[in-house]
């Protein structure tokens, strides 16, 4: 898959950012909008405690259409009750009003403190001739939605005559289940929605859904895609392998700027008896304390793999057939400690990327998990988090 | 229950520990022996990688009997596989010797880096002339089997006219499965093997099962308790009480010297509709890196109390009945933030102990975790354990 260098929107797409006053002076609020509707899917936090922005998208996705999407940052309009959930239909009603829309075509998202009302007021008064400014990059949009993010997350790539990008934000409490952090996906293929929400499914599977920095599922992820047509029809096939492959690249650089990260780690366990077993290997492994120092300290302390790897009690595994690599060194084989070259590992930990792989050897089955580690970093991050 | 000022064995038990040179001077062997044969029960890591120590002592508690626990802390003989198996049988034969007993009546436990072989001829020579050391107070058993514990670990309490004594260790790998770090009990009272493994369970279901330090499962967790009868009989409730008490204070114990931790976290959930639920959102809360993150910040994100009890996805929860307090100050009521005096919970936060009560009001089950919070001196600590 191409990417491009610089992320453009698909035909038809704009987007913009503001600071509203929610944040001192930094980007609070993203409008993204296409200029006609489009089919559209979306995927939200299995948390029982979604967000009001969450409960109201879930009832504005099922129309299978959408114009816009409308998401401020610094508060998550979480645990605010009936209050919360009007301001969100007010906020999808101020944005739907700017671009000539009704309410029920916008999806609002929200992210930051949870536990606080939104200052509705204040959006809406920032919303406010925020259409003359909609342009083409979509870093800008990025922008608006960064918390603790380090960096804006856009990217984009062809299929075709089509082009699909992906705006994203999230690196602290994400382990998504179901969906991921705030990931937003715009194409001009022609695709009708119940299709969509197939492609969307099986892509974030294998990459948001396999993704954690911190084991810790937020109430406010959303995944949606866009797709007005205006680029024509696509080959599903290779929609679909695009749209796969972009899922995965956004999930590590999601996993990179993890709270706090210095290393991307990816997790691959091999030869496991089902799918189910190689995700729950993976992902404990990309969970683990222990691995995550292990890497942050880029110390050869292989043997937390086999805890990580063993305490996946009803997992279908054999000690003595388990092997393990990092970054391609064996460090374990049959389920012992090899005699690897210790200053060759320690220097395998300290790359950017670090690849754990493993094979349980008692079936065909694979699967991959992305994370990043654990540093001082993520603590001084959010033992502060809600006063800072 | 009222645990004595200073630790003691009961009757016909002795300890010793010594340095025989696995660590550069600190002590790093310890020898537990009770004068005649004790009734025996232990409980063991679920973790799929167990440790040769862990193999061998589930043959050997099959018989119900022991005499002695000999543990070495520093090297943990996990993933050394026959050779490490061997190591583990011919350290129990050394001890055998020295106290006049069989290989078969001796239970070994050993801590410390995973995937290194014992060097078990430094132990077998190390083990040479201790029974003549052999003493009373069980801290200086303790004392042989500290890792990255900041201090050695006993206590005891009177039954009737017996006495239950527990050594332990462990401050980091812990979510124990079905057992725990090594922790032996001790005891004069008369009770037969299938008792106590009854009532070990019993205790451990509520305290060791319900701690975790940083959510991974250790390959070396043991759980033992030795009965020697000495002081007669005892009545059976008095003693499952005594024993479940004591086996909770010895989890806060542990709890509190977690690695790196400045606060105890005791995570209570009330109105379950099942145990299992109740045991889920409780582990979860102590589990959550963002609520240990803001323990240690002691700063009133409450929202994250919410997070970490929805992300239970499969538990039975109403969010508009859900009621949250920390140290008795209420922060949520029906899933919303109340409007509480922050800087009363900040100093609330502050606390040693910090407790947190989730009521999910579905159902009358509670159930009650153990944790502590997470700081950078875990980080610290775990980003260069091998090579220290």
């Amino acid at each position: 898959m191409n990417f491009h260098d610089r992320a453009l929107l698909p035909r038809g797409f704009r987007c913009t950012s503001r600071n509203v006053g929610l944040k001192p002076t930094a980007k609070d609020l993203a409008l993204f909008v296409s200029d006609v509707d489009a089919a559209a899917a979306a995927l939200f936090t299995r948390n029982q405690f979604p967000g009001a922005p969450v409960v109201l998208g879930r009832e504005t996705i099922r129309a299978g259409r959408l114009r816009a999407i409308v998401a401020n940052s610094k508060c998550s309009n979480v645990a605010t009750g009936a209050q919360g959930l009007e301001n969100a239909r007010r906020m999808a009603g101020a944005a739907a009003v700017e671009i000539g829309a009704t309410a029920d075509r916008v999806l609002v998202s929200s992210t930051g403190v949870i536990g606080v009302q939104l200052p509705i007021e204040t959006i809406e008064r920032g919303l406010r001739g925020i259409a003359a400014e909609l342009q083409h990059d979509p870093l800008i949009g990025a922008e608006g939605i960064m918390t603790t993010d380090t960096h804006p997350k856009a990217q984009s790539c062809s299929v075709g005559d089509t082009t699909i990008a992906w705006v994203a934000k999230g690196s602290g409490m994400i382990e998504p289940n179901m969906a991921t952090m705030l990931v937003y996906i715009f194409t001009d293929a022609a695709i009708d929605a119940p299709s969509l929400d197939r492609m969307l499914r099986e892509a974030a599977h294998i990459s948001f859904n396999m993704l954690s920095i911190d084991t810790d599922t937020s109430t406010s992820d959303t995944c949606a895609i866009l797709a007005n047509g205006l680029a024509g029809a696509v080959a599903a096939d290779a929609f679909q392998s695009a749209l796969t492959a972009g899922c995965v690249r956004m999930t590590e650089i999601l996993a990179r700027d993890g709270e706090g990260a210095t290393h991307l780690v990816r997790a691959t366990v091999r030869g496991a008896a089902t799918e189910a077993d190689a995700r729950r290997v993976a992902k404990s492994l990309v969970n683990s304390p222990l691995v995550k120092t292990m890497v942050h300290g880029a110390d050869p302390n292989v043997g937390r793999l086999l805890m990580a790897v063993g305490k996946c009690v009803d997992c279908v595994m054999r000690p003595d057939a388990t092997d393990a690599w990092i970054n391609g060194h064996a460090v374990v084989r049959a389920g012992e400690r090899l005699d690897f070259d210790e200053a060759a590992v320690r220097a395998a930990l300290a790359d950017e990327t670090v690849d754990l792989e493993v094979s349980l050897g008692v079936g065909e089955v694979a699967a991959t998990a992305y994370g990043c580690d654990l540093t001082a970093g993520y603590i001084a991050e959010n033992a502060a988090y809600y006063s800072s």
